[in-house]
């Protein structure tokens, strides 16, 4: 077995000094995570520049016995892309890998490869008159290769569907350096197995995403906001149905937020303007996008109207202007930087039948209020995919061991709870290391033996992402 | 080894005579293909009525050393659900697994069986207020597991998406009996690895499909319908650009014909009103359906006289009924049995990317006239989805060998036009075991071994639909 130094060294001649880091504050950033929670380390950060030269990565680790941790933006939630094994592992940046290969408006598609930053991509396909829907928070940082591997959700889901839904066709390195070139660009292609799904949401597992073929759609030229408050969670779920039907397709966000939920945004922006009294039970934000020939705004308008009438809605704002529009957003993003401000908490991405999240809010919060009064709740979300966040806030000044103790106690609270609605604790953020426990826990046993399967079949030596998803017993690596 | 005539009775004795069919005539309509251009025979055909019972007859199946062949309502155009070894395989058809278990309006899901026949399906979530939007010739007949299994595409795809995209969860029962209870009904979930993909599209290779999660929308109250004539198939393609920005996601259907379809059509029904002159070169069968606020007779009406007052549009037809938009699909309709009337003829389901579209049209036309002169050439299709059904039609009166001859060479001289082009063989209809050779032939080597592991992973002993997608030579079944 070779030293930790003599297998950096093997590394960077191999694969050149651009494309290998072995410096450990250099590979300080690829080796914290996103939150901040989690800092590891690597035997090297490696940064590939071709899908030829992942494939030489990865068979260079094969014979230096490394598993390697793919990586795109660093944004995930999940703790998919950061190693746990800073002696057996190396990471793979995809982050030199970021050329736009192709944008062809009049196929309504484009190839990039994996370590396009999501905004660039947004922005490069707009210049061209198109749009790519998918969007969130980390746009500005994450990577698609990313977003593809963990199955990227955001705030455009309700309309355009998870990354799944947007993607055409993959290039992957396989786990033996085999590279697959399967970008096709085609809408409709029914030629038996559909591999590409396979690495879709796998999060490095099954293969190393080095470039997308994206759908793309026409820009949107209408977005139409409007912020509502119900008397409560039930009634916002019953208004989106209305919405679901009334709008017809066009309606792009509906996100649940709770009066607390402007707190939260003060503490990020004491200067926000706050839209509306902040004393009703349940507030929904709610856009309708569109273009062409069908007028947006009137329909928003009439949407409103009725509802304002029926009394059903009890006030409410529409922007007037896209500033209008921003700043209700930054009600909605400041809870979550509030949130983030507080200090360590609980975190959850759950979902539930969309008919069921009143009734699980419900009975989470009532849970929480009996047998954890110390502490806040922050419970809003997607409620449209039926995707609620609810958070839990442990008492301010809470030793860290009281804050650990608290989390635990309300994650157990809350995924039983969760259990009893059938529902899902990863909606959008995936498993990866975070997750791989609860999620094992609760897999029924004919899954876990086909995804063992899948994995020994596609990664017989367990050499891609070990312990992400699931755990690495059954597929141990040797060093 | 058994007799075929001992398997026959313990197949009988072990599952019941409900479930098992031995006699070669009653057998007969389950070894035959919807075309009636094969044949074949099995040693029984099961009809289990429960995802046990399917399970039961699998390992039943793997003691007697038979293979299985899964079968829905027998509509596939790929023979992937026929049996093309009479004395070792059995077909199991789910036709008796045909309830609907849950309609969930307030989840926009439900849960129905493999066997449930897809019009009795989309006829129940109506009655519940619902619409369930995959929609195709054969929706009478064929059965919503099939759907799955072929990943069937339709008259709605360019909207709703292929199968694929309507289905939340699966039932299914592996090749060792295992069942796999998948059915859950989120809208959102992102735990991993999503393996009911591997079955949808793999026509019973990886695992039988017993039951489906399906999404449900809104019922589209209004459905608007125009038949359009134009100045060529690049106009026609121009055209859809412009209506996929204006109509703003609400188009439904965008379907290309040709002068030819006409005719067909009226060979079909000789009584059919011809909606517009048949003089044009090319046809747009469109509609736009919405509901709720959006008007969507003034959407197409504002599109058609924009389009018409601006002359890209020669002439056109806006249905002003229901009954008026149903003839106007029944010359889409009529133009497939007039085809059907006319005898044995190259059938085909290709898609190239959406630009290609008039490109490949021209020049596989050109190549036919040039080469195939006294043959006829009917090539419409999905168009928005770039996918065309580009048909050749041998001269009546040629000997069934000259017309073997001509649906040869036509295939031939398609399929390597299509190569270039970055064309698909299967835009919709599935590889089943007609087009299997030639998937084959094309498969990049890396996801030719990517299919045989996962194959091999989830069926190691190729009982599954042995010979559909990919040939059996390497997973071998010992007789």
């Amino acid at each position: 077995m070779d030293t930790l130094v003599d297998r950096q060294k093997i590394l960077s001649e191999r694969l050149g000094q651009a494309a290998t880091i072995t410096d450990p504050v250099d590979m300080e950033r690829y080796c914290r995570d996103w939150h901040g929670d989690v800092a590891t380390g690597a035997v090297a950060v490696l940064r590939p520049a071709s899908a030829q030269e992942v494939s030489e990565a990865v068979r260079l680790c094969a014979e230096l016995q490394l598993a390697i941790v793919p990586q795109g933006g660093n944004t995930g939630l999940a703790l998919g892309g950061i190693p746990d094994n800073p002696s057996g592992q190396v990471v793979l940046s995809l982050e030199r890998m970021n050329s736009i290969r192709a944008i062809m408006p009049d196929d309504f598609s484009a190839v990039v490869e994996a370590g396009c930053v999501l905004e660039a991509i947004k922005n490069e396909v707009e210049a061209a008159g198109c749009y790519f829907p998918l969007a969130l928070g980390a746009q500005g940082s994450c990577q698609i290769g990313g977003n593809v591997s963990t199955n990227a959700g955001g705030i455009n889901v309700l309309r355009y569907g998870m990354t799944r839904e947007l993607v055409l066709g993959l290039e992957v390195v396989l786990a033996d350096g085999t590279i697959w070139s399967g970008l096709s660009t085609l809408r409709k292609d029914n030629r038996g197995v559909d591999l590409k799904q396979l690495f879709i949401g796998a999060e490095g597992t099954m293969g190393i995403i080095t470039a997308v073929a994206i759908k793309l759609l026409p820009q949107p030229e209408q977005i139409e906001t409007a912020m509502l408050a119900l008397p409560s969670v039930e009634a916002a779920m019953a208004l989106y149905r209305r919405a679901r039907r009334d709008c017809c397709d066009l309606m792009s966000a509906f996100e649940l937020m709770r009066p607390e939920a402007f707190s939260f945004a003060r503490m990020a922006y004491p200067d926000l303007p706050m839209p509306l009294s902040t004393e009703y039970p349940a507030y929904v934000l709610m856009e309708l996008t569109g273009g062409g020939l069908v007028d947006v705004k009137a329909l928003m308008e009439g949407f409103l109207t009725r509802e304002m009438e029926s009394g059903e809605v009890l006030d409410g704002v529409f922007a007037a202007s896209r500033q209008q529009a921003l700043n209700l957003w930054k009600v909605r993003e400041g809870m979550n930087e509030g949130q983030a401000m507080y200090g360590p908490h609980l975190r959850t991405d759950l979902s539930v039948p969309l008919s069921q999240v009143a009734a699980y809010i419900e009975e989470a919060s009532n849970a929480v209020a009996r047998l954890m009064p110390d502490c806040l709740v922050a419970a809003y979300g997607h409620v449209g995919d039926g995707n609620i966040h609810f958070n839990i806030l442990p008492p301010r000044g809470a030793s860290p061991d009281e804050v650990a103790g608290r989390i635990k106690q309300g994650k157990t609270l809350l995924f039983d709870i969760l259990d009893r609605f059938n529902g899902s604790i990863s909606a959008e953020h995936g498993v990866g290391r975070l997750k791989r426990d609860d999620f094992e826990k609760r897999l029924p046993e004919a899954q876990k033996l086909m995804l063992h399967a899948l994995k020994n079949a596609l990664d017989p030596q367990g050499r891609l992402n070990p312990n992400c998803q699931i755990s690495r017993s059954e597929h141990e690596i040797s060093h």
